[in-house]
């Protein structure tokens, strides 16, 4: 499903969406509550710089501006276009749009994929002709875009009407209109500049990922922000992470349809495919993005962010008037995968000796009411939390009053300017008198964030300490130390149509370097006696038939067999119940096997996602995979750290430090066979569907697959 | 430490601070920036009913009333006194109160616990003068209280300035001053009407529990909250919560301390005993105690619980113009515990009738924006819901615009007033216009809880069906199915000093009804090999030693022995290896015991909590508890219910549903132990400290306890 060459974005393609020269709008009337009216008044009230062209056979003229009765009679050129007409209409405009060497279209109109089959069909035929004429298209069913920097106003949302906000840090991709709509007015109420807005819609042509790395790529944009409900194509939105950590540009993503319910809702509202939720999960953590809940995690973060400073670690100092704040934060905090260190030394000391008796020099700093009194206080605790070299970045939760509001603001701005450490400011009722709302303004002109909830600080500065780790991250992938040079018989091994049998999987994996038993197919008793005495008792035989892939329930399994006579018995049973079990079944003879001894059993396996292709799996076997579902994933291919962070972040990882007694198991060896089932599922991705080894033995010293099993798309 | 004795409160002697006939202000001034003058202030200011006693040696009129050099001054009867001399002063004073035979003080001043050692023994020396005299304090260290049905204005905070909110419903007591404050003024601007506030302080006197139960009773008091630190007293909470379950009104508790960092600064800026918060979680669980995380919860459960509606299950339906945030709800629905059924039948029949082809009659309903043309749809749809027997509850999201908003109103007003399903609008914007904001008004008026913020509502929805749930619980615990008459040989084990064996153990356990293995201790090895015979091979032989606790470090267990010739050398190695392992311990013996074959092993046991008492702990065996620390904790005695849930809440819970082709337990043989475990905890909590069945085997039949370990205080 997944094709790399599907992951080309034509960067200068999209442009024309974001820097058109001149815009036409069919079908626009003087009517500014219709789509490409209030689109129309936007574009005037904001004093676009462009070319405007009003196209309606019933008028010649709109708010001054000529009004030609179609498309081709437009003397000049034409970048874009933006339609609302009837879907049966669209077509034709579109066929317009092609004889006139348009660039881009802003499809507002609703009525194709998302009403069913026969709206569906019609959206098929947009996708062809997009294709096949290399017209960009956006939407149909959107709200439209809008860029910020030049006024092209190409919606008709009510974002249009919105007074612009300063610095305009971000950029915002949705999936959906309303729902994106009511983001970004709230997040402009929240203070938060917005560069540029776009709403996809069905993505007939464009889609969610193409704009997310277009946007990145500009250079207003510090920050892309999306509302996703499903991707469609998991390579294109994997290349727009790649870029972003690239260019050292976060991105966050409220991903929907988390739950049973939200799923099959996104699914519904959108054509998109859900995809698995734990896989987007995994995807995000892996490329850096940040997922979000909330909107406020949203703005408050755009905030922190514009500071331009990233904390170097995860230890945060937090200073509060309140107590009970401070105790409320640290929770946060922790909860958060922050770390709330406990002051020492030097740090300590000067704190005693500016704090009052019943205030507190353990972090969180409790500074306690008499900070109203003594503001200074402030100012002094604050500079010894820059001064520890132990602190990464420091929250400060305080409110002002007109008598203390000037010293707490110079001495803020002092400490601040004097440090590259994130500071955050949460202060409350600012607006109350004026002298307090000018001095935390003063604050915010020297660049520091100030928020008005202290527990969205925290959730911004423990996204910003995380996304900081993700930077510092290696996320080189080694592929030549995992390319391998396959023989013949391999090669065929995986071309060839059906299924595999266990012995044949684990050939595949043995050329991939992955340690697998010592084994050989015995066709008689006699032969897997001789076999056996070759292994070394104890030994393990088992059925092998492609066709059986349930080895147990067949009665195809013997274990721990450790005399000549135990294999002939065994032997004869096994042929015995495979064939009672499956008289069709094609069977190859018995696999004879090392009987492994002890060791922590665990799974590793690949999954086919329809939307990121191969993803690598791994978790504990046995009662923890089958009670908890304790397992996780990476989207192929994986880097080294994605293979050490999916072994750590299983719940029961502990099991493998060794515990009862048990010795710890080789973590390299399984990093090491982790990243060879990436390579190996990435190699034949349109070949292999799934394949699971489980179970892997994981041993003090080494690594072994004791049973595999390989499904071919 | 906790004994039933002190969960006595005093509802009268605490009425004193809410209804006081007279207040005496001692070291008032006429300077409003100082606290008793801020708080005699708002007395005038709010037209407090009764007397006033202003005490100053300085003054002979303050604000118009006369002013008094000393307490023994006051003409006539003073119920309650605010004091904010030094803490230097605060013993004459209550001296003073005491003699003059006031009720209730109401103690501002720091300077007490909080600093250290030194003020740690003077507030015992407060304590101590309390308790003595039956003289009511609140705090020291505290903010004072509010009612502000009678203007009781007896706190300096700026809540005495902020202009009452109706209807009054909500009760609150807080540990923290400053955060407490912040709380009550945001919720106050959220729409939220207060009848109390009480800041607790120090707790030298009446602490948390005491306050959380007046407000329960008192009649103007819908729902308590609280913000919490720690309790010094978990059998007063617990009497509260179960108050508070009998007369229906709910609990909400922000407690914080959750994470380490959070603990250590609570410990810091209370001093009160942090305890662990896994009990606390479990403790509110148990006793229908919503636990609360930021404020904006504790103001959307208090709007919408004021509707006086409880959802009759899980079942919400959701109906929202726009489709993403109709997919957000969804997820956040089902990650909070609620259920979002898909529509059958007739609701979705009417639902496709009246929603457009784009539109989705799925759960949640997207309207689309066709519903701002088309108010009339909203009303339409909702019927729809409203008629479904699988919705108990329901969320609308629809913004209002001038046009539409009279519509919207007088259907949504129809649809609330001819149910009792609870039903919550959420709008934004609504002050956009005049007409709007009547439109909404009039909804407010009629009852129908509304909110700003979709997420918000989903949370206090979830939360109000989660109680809902609660008093739908039995709660009764059956003390005669669980008494139990001792033998006086039992009565002796458990009362004698020092450790107890195995052996020992399992007597008591025994003896309050629940299964031990066949065993016995034998002094020799033909001793043994008789016992073992009389028990039928397989069996198991352990040392026998109260003083050995760790029999298998100590070489002195040896399973699955088979023959007699087994059993002799065993008991031989068995005594030689426990007396090289601890010369001095006291030998009983060996303990010959049948040896449990198959079975699921778990665990049950009790720890002593510093604030709750007895507590009963469950989780699976082995790699459960070691890897995952996958446990529950109930605080004793415990209700069949409480049993079940901690059964069903551990993560690996399925394996108890039996998993790898085992039989599912018997699960009712779990419950009567863990409820004979609670009520042995309860009947000895003086005397024992631990105990811990591990492990006891369950199987498809019944439960056995394999080993046991009591440890005593």
């Amino acid at each position: 499903m997944v094709d790399k060459a599907s992951s080309d974005i034509n960067l200068s393609s999209l442009d024309s969406f974001f820097n058109p020269a001149s815009i036409a709008l069919i079908g626009v009337s003087r009517d500014i509550r219709r789509p490409t009216g209030r689109s129309l008044n936007a574009l005037l009230k904001w004093n676009y710089p462009g070319k405007l062209y009003p196209i309606n056979p019933n008028h010649t003229e709109i708010h001054g501006l000529p009004c030609y009765p179609s498309l081709f009679d437009v003397p000049g050129e034409v970048d874009m276009v933006i339609i609302s007409v009837p879907a049966s209409s669209v077509l034709a405009a579109l066929e317009q749009c092609v004889q006139k060497k348009v660039k881009a279209v802003v499809l507002f109109t609703s009525g194709f994929a998302e009403i069913g089959a026969e709206g569906k069909a019609l959206q098929d035929q947009v996708t062809h002709l997009s294709r096949k004429n290399n017209l960009r298209i956006l939407g149909p069913n959107c709200v439209g875009l809008v860029n910020l920097s030049n006024s092209v106003m190409a919606s008709f949302a009510n974002i249009v009407d919105l007074k612009p906000v300063y610095p305009m840090t971000l950029g915002f991709v949705t999936q959906s209109g309303a729902f994106g709509t009511l983001i970004f007015a709230t997040a402009v109420a929240a203070g938060v500049g917005f560069s540029s807005f776009v709403s996809v819609g069905n993505e007939a042509d464009t889609e969610f990922a193409d704009f997310l790395y277009y946007l990145l790529n500009t250079e207003k944009t510090k920050v892309v922000g999306g509302y996703l409900e499903g991707a469609k194509n998991g390579a294109k939105l994997r290349r727009a992470a790649e870029q972003a950590l690239k260019l050292k540009k976060p991105i966050l993503i409220m991903k929907v349809g988390r739950t049973g319910a939200g799923a099959r809702a996104a699914s519904s509202h959108t054509g998109s495919l859900a995809g698995d939720d734990k896989i987007y999960d995994a995807f995000f953590r892996q490329m850096g993005i940040i997922r979000i809940e909330t909107l406020s995690e949203l703005t408050s973060f755009v905030i922190v962010h514009r500071s331009g400073r990233l904390p170097r670690g995860n230890n945060i100092g937090i200073l509060s008037i309140s107590g009970g704040a401070g105790v409320l934060m640290a929770d946060k905090c922790e909860s958060l995968g922050l770390h709330v260190p406990e002051f020492t030394g030097e740090t300590r000391r000067v704190l005693e000796q500016y704090l009052p008796p019943f205030g507190s020099a353990k972090n969180p700093v409790d500074l306690t009411s008499a900070a109203v009194a003594q503001p200074e206080m402030l100012g002094n605790c604050l500079r010894a939390l820059v001064a520890d070299e132990n602190i990464h970045m420091i929250n400060v939760a305080i409110g002002f009053v007109p008598h203390n509001a000037p010293i707490l603001a110079k001495d803020l701005i002092d400490v601040y300017q004097s440090t590259t450490k994130p500071i955050v400011l949460v202060t409350y009722n600012v607006s109350e008198s004026e002298v307090t709302a000018k001095a935390v303004k003063s604050i915010e002109e020297a660049g520091m964030p100030v928020l008005q909830d202290h527990l969205h600080s925290v959730q911004a500065l423990s996204n910003l300490a995380w996304y900081a780790s993700r930077l510092r991250r290696p996320v080189e992938i080694k592929a030549d130390r995992y390319t391998f040079k396959l023989e013949k018989e391999i090669e065929e091994l995986i071309k060839k149509g059906g299924a595999l049998s266990e012995h044949e999987a684990k050939k595949i994996l043995a050329a991939y370097g992955i340690p697998v038993t010592r084994e050989k197919i015995a066709t008689t008793a006699d032969q897997a006696v001789k076999v056996a005495r070759k292994i070394g008792y104890p030994v393990a035989l088992k059925i092998s038939s492609a066709q059986i892939r349930h080895k147990t329930e067949a009665g195809g399994i013997r274990l721990n067999i450790k005399t000549d006579a135990q294999v002939r018995v065994a032997f004869r049973q096994i042929i015995a119940s495979a064939k009672k079990y499956m008289s069709q079944a094609e069977i190859q003879g018995v696999l004879v096997q090392e009987m492994l001894q002890g060791g922590t059993e665990v799974i590793v396996g690949t999954v086919d996602d329809p939307v990121f292709g191969p993803c690598v799996m791994f978790g504990l076997g046995g009662v923890f995979v089958e009670a908890l579902k304790d397992v996780s994933f990476r989207v192929a291919p994986l880097s080294r750290a994605d293979a050490e962070e999916m072994i750590s972040e299983i719940q029961g990882h502990s099991v493998l430090r060794g515990l009862r007694g048990k010795p710890p198991v080789n973590t390299e060896a399984l990093i090491d066979i982790i990243l060879k089932v990436s390579r190996l599922a990435s190699d034949h991705k349109n070949t292999i569907k799934e394949l699971d080894i489980n179970p892997l033995i994981l041993f003090k010293k080494d690594a072994k697959v004791a049973d595999a099993l390989i499904i071919k798309k």
